[in-house]
């Protein structure tokens, strides 16, 4: 019988090498030759399945959401309520865990590079906004349920908490914050939010 | 006469080069080739100046520290009080400014380099605690002043407002935020830790 080619199975694997590539070598490592280096697997596969380096680079982009969007579902699906999911949401954000300071790297990696992208820029910006908007409705949701006070306006409030979560990374991955550090700073910035 | 070479004057220009390489293109566009190519010289007096393509990127993390130090500093010589040396301060981590935009992607461009870097991460983690001493400094000398909420310990805010700070540049240079924006946050933050 001929041999069953698993074509998900395959690219996943290349997008594994890809992953690993970015986010330790940074996004200036991340060659067709490099990624088929690392996956084992030849040069002309990559190019098969991607194209291009910089249709590889997209395809990195569009992934980094997917992986992230995947993790905070499940977390708000489980929030007994809102402030919980706004809590969930915020430290998703961060590096805490092996998985998020892997795409934690690789997301500061594409900052620079979707400066100079149009195109990476606005996937980039409306990422984001889908985030706020989130963040904006849960804390509507947890202000109307009396958990924040009623004086802060929850789209102003979310581009804060975001700012805030967002500045945390890199001290975070440089190792000047302990997941516990930050973790409390962002308690503490509910906390201080309570009506 | 023999011609007098200037050699500050011939450094500072392909540090120019270097700078709007690295800003606009990436550090992956980082070459000696490439900044000689920007600069208007020889490959050979690039390499003359600054060596291999580490030496010129470890030169860059030295300089990009020294201009924003030189940035910081008069602002917090001019400050009336202790607030406003914590509002400049805080102020000038942002990319409001031609300067202080090029200096913030070349910032973010060394981050994911510094993660795989011992040397250049501690240089990174020493200049956020320089930044966050100073901070510290300046909100304890406030709160003495009345200026803030004595509740509050000035370390613990100190790490939470450059944390905001750090936060907003990427809604800034991503266009999703405007300075005025951004600067309302900052000083909005500041108004709800009065005392």
């Amino acid at each position: 019988v001929p041999k069953v080619v698993d074509h998900g199975q395959r690219r996943g694997e290349m997008v594994a090498a890809l992953w690993r590539v970015a986010a330790y070598e940074g996004l200036e490592a991340v060659s067709l030759s490099r990624v088929a280096d690392e996956a084992g697997v030849s040069k002309g596969r990559v190019q098969h399945y991607f194209g291009t380096r910089d249709a590889l680079l997209d395809y990195t982009a569009g992934y980094l959401t997917d992986r992230v969007t995947a993790r905070i579902k499940p977390r708000l699906a489980a929030a007994p309520d809102a402030r919980a999911a706004v809590r969930g949401a915020l430290l998703e954000v961060l590096p805490l865990t092996e998985d998020s300071i892997v795409d934690t790297r690789v997301g500061i990696a594409f900052l620079i590079r979707a400066l100079g992208d149009d195109a990476l820029r606005d996937r980039y910006s409306a990422r984001n906004a889908q985030f706020l908007e989130l963040l904006t409705y849960y804390l509507a949701v947890a202000r109307d349920e009396g958990a924040f006070d009623a004086e802060r306006d929850p789209g102003a409030l979310a581009v804060e908490l975001f700012a805030l979560v967002n500045g945390l990374k890199e001290p975070l991955l440089l190792g000047d914050l302990t997941p516990a550090d930050a973790t409390a700073i962002v308690d503490e910035a509910l906390a201080r939010l309570a009506a």
